[in-house]
């Protein structure tokens, strides 16, 4: 099969292009190197040593014999390039990566609100656009969140994408299958839900196949290929933007750093680990909808945490301590989340879970490059809205004073 | 009331700053001139003679003894220059028309559509984030459209943007009420199902206060407030891009142009009357959610009809001809509509319906100005996708054929 990888040198797309190439798939890469210019603005970097992505491709064809071809252009900005390459290349799937992915990044400011909107919602529109205008029947698998989900329906077990509800007509209620209602908890996941929207629409007015991936947070860092070489690592986030929870407690661990629970860590989030994240895509490609059909859904995730659980996990495996600070999403301090995932387990997958030895080789991989670490990058600053700004600037002052 | 019209020189924008204006609000405009470049663009024009913004707003001076100023730049590219607005002028309430608001033309191309996208997403979005970064208590009422709840749900009701549905919790079927289900039929429609999105977001998270008024296809051109100067007067598109069905039928009709029915015309659609526009925005802002509430949605249309009725109508009352021709448009040709209005109705919307003698009279309007249409530009060209477009130049060959 041939696949292009949009936004290939990320944090989830390095390892699926290496992963579909190891494969034996023909990979192509498109990135704009995005995700390193905002490292830069940051003044942050991953706890890794990631090498630049011509040196990363020139790796994996030494290790496995095997070219994987990059384009950098930015996606959802230079459309010609775009259709140029897929007319060119010919995929028989696109793997769409290409967003801004980190929720607290997206709410740091008006700017990065604007952002986050403009390339996300452009990359993905100019995506679906593209395709149209290639006139090819190319699948497109995209990595959605569990977060277009809300987490406010409590009751509720979360089906893959859709939801049967039943609704009120002139002949009495009749069940209708409709588009779960989204709750987005953040810009980032607004855009996912916008693109939702996209898909549907072109879907039905263009015929598009397209899987949308409900992803959980990833946990992890390494693949089979990523371990293969040094210069194949993979990204290891642990900022305040866009280290994501399980990670972040297991390098907080690492270089004796409180583990920083938001608000009572009453939240329940789904997780998967980075080894699954590519086998699904896999899985995702090797089963495409047909043509005609809606939106293929499928919740991309294995298991279900509250936060203050996993802080737990990682403080008795690693002796840490864990400290409460005050949250600075606007979301419930405490919620429940029932998640089917039924659709990749039927597919062949066969989850990676939580389990103490792979948590500790992760504490280990963070601990080899503690001092790569600017501590000071760990606390996670973006608050929501001006309520929680206010209440993050109290929670420090008493911090302060004690 | 201070109100921010943004698209104020628009279609149904400069009928509603007037008209604000005459009942004692201080209004001012943003517009970049967008919609008049379009006509550019398209090679067509208003069949109406209207004046440049600059002159109106003198000729509004003059009639009214009012000052409306107006600014220049483009809501969702130039945010500083929106948020200095915000905080200089201090609005009341915004009212946002600001989008690109044809769907044929959203269809033309790919550059329509990502135009389209681009505009309508990234002026929405700068407007809501622009609220929240002025910090001040301003009531966002946006100009949505019918078009986002679909035509697909054959024997709902449509409420007011929220359904309640029966959904299965664990403890039973349980009510949950929902933003509507969206069925976007067009890029245009998609971008405002987007927009209801960010809508949801940000009255959730900032605690913005919002109206969404989905409106029903507008008809007439001239309100109260623009027939007091013809300098004064608005826009009338006929072609086959930005003219809407009831009005291009009246134009045709004016020009001896056979009336051109999309398929049977068994689309029924809600309609509107600008005069009654220009009402139900003032009865909007008389009338904001509070503080906290959810985004207030009300549907914004009187009365439903089948094309085919409209024409049968147009036709009954001028002698013109009737010419069905092949839809453009991916959608059904027959649907059944049946809208709930009640909340503008109840705060005092007092409807003008299609009569006899209000159709005549916009028909003389068209009539008077029928010098100034290019016939050529009537005719729908934009098709929605692949197999529409075959259709079409099927349909055309077959014409020149007969």
């Amino acid at each position: 099969m041939r696949v292009l990888i949009l936004g290939g040198d990320g944090f989830c797309g390095w390892p699926t292009a290496l992963h579909l190439s190891a494969r034996g798939h023909e990979v192509a890469i498109v990135d704009d190197g995005s995700r390193r210019a905002i490292d830069e603005e940051l003044g942050v970097g991953s706890l890794t040593p990631i090498a630049p992505l011509d040196v990363r491709l020139s790796a994996w064809r030494e290790v496995s014999g095997r070219a994987i071809p990059s384009f950098e252009f930015t996606v959802g900005q230079d459309f010609d390039a775009l259709v140029a390459l897929l007319k060119g290349f010919r995929p028989d799937a696109v793997v769409h990566f290409a967003e801004q992915r980190a929720a607290p990044y997206s709410m740091k400011s008006a700017r990065h609100k604007r952002y986050t909107m403009a390339a996300n919602v452009g990359a993905t529109h100019d995506v679906l656009a593209a395709i149209v205008e290639s006139g090819l029947d190319i699948h497109l698998a995209h990595l959605g969140t569990m977060g277009v989900y809300g987490y406010g329906s409590a009751g509720v077990a979360i089906p893959e994408g859709y939801l049967t509800v039943q609704v009120e007509t002139a002949q009495g209620w009749a069940p209708r299958e409709i588009l779960y209602p989204a709750q987005p908890g953040s810009i980032y996941h607004l855009t996912k839900t916008q693109d939702a929207l996209a898909f549907q629409f072109y879907a039905r007015n263009d015929g598009l196949r397209i899987t949308d991936l409900h992803q959980g947070i990833v946990w992890g860092a390494q693949t089979a290929e990523t371990r293969a070489d040094p210069r194949l690592i993979n990204r290891f986030d642990y900022d305040g933007d866009y280290g994501t929870v399980l990670n972040r407690f297991l390098m907080q661990a690492a270089v004796g750093y409180p583990l920083t629970v938001h608000g009572s860590g009453g939240q329940t989030r789904a997780f998967i680990n980075i080894q699954d994240t590519v086998r699904c895509v896999e899985l995702a490609l090797a089963n495409p909808p047909a043509r005609g059909e809606r939106v293929k859904v499928m919740n991309q995730m294995t298991e279900c945490w509250r936060v203050r659980e996993l802080a737990q996990i990682v403080a008795r495996l690693t002796g840490a301590q864990i400290a409460c600070v005050p949250n600075p999403r606007e979301e419930a301090e405490e919620n429940d989340l029932d998640v089917d995932n039924g659709r990749l387990l039927a597919l062949g997958l066969d989850p990676i879970t939580l389990k103490d030895g792979l948590l500790l080789e992760i504490a280990e991989v963070a601990r080899r490059y503690a001092h790569r670490a600017d501590l000071s990058k760990i606390p996670s600053v973006s608050c929501w809205n001006a309520g929680r700004a206010a209440a993050a600037t109290a929670g420090a002052a008493l911090q302060a004073a004690e």
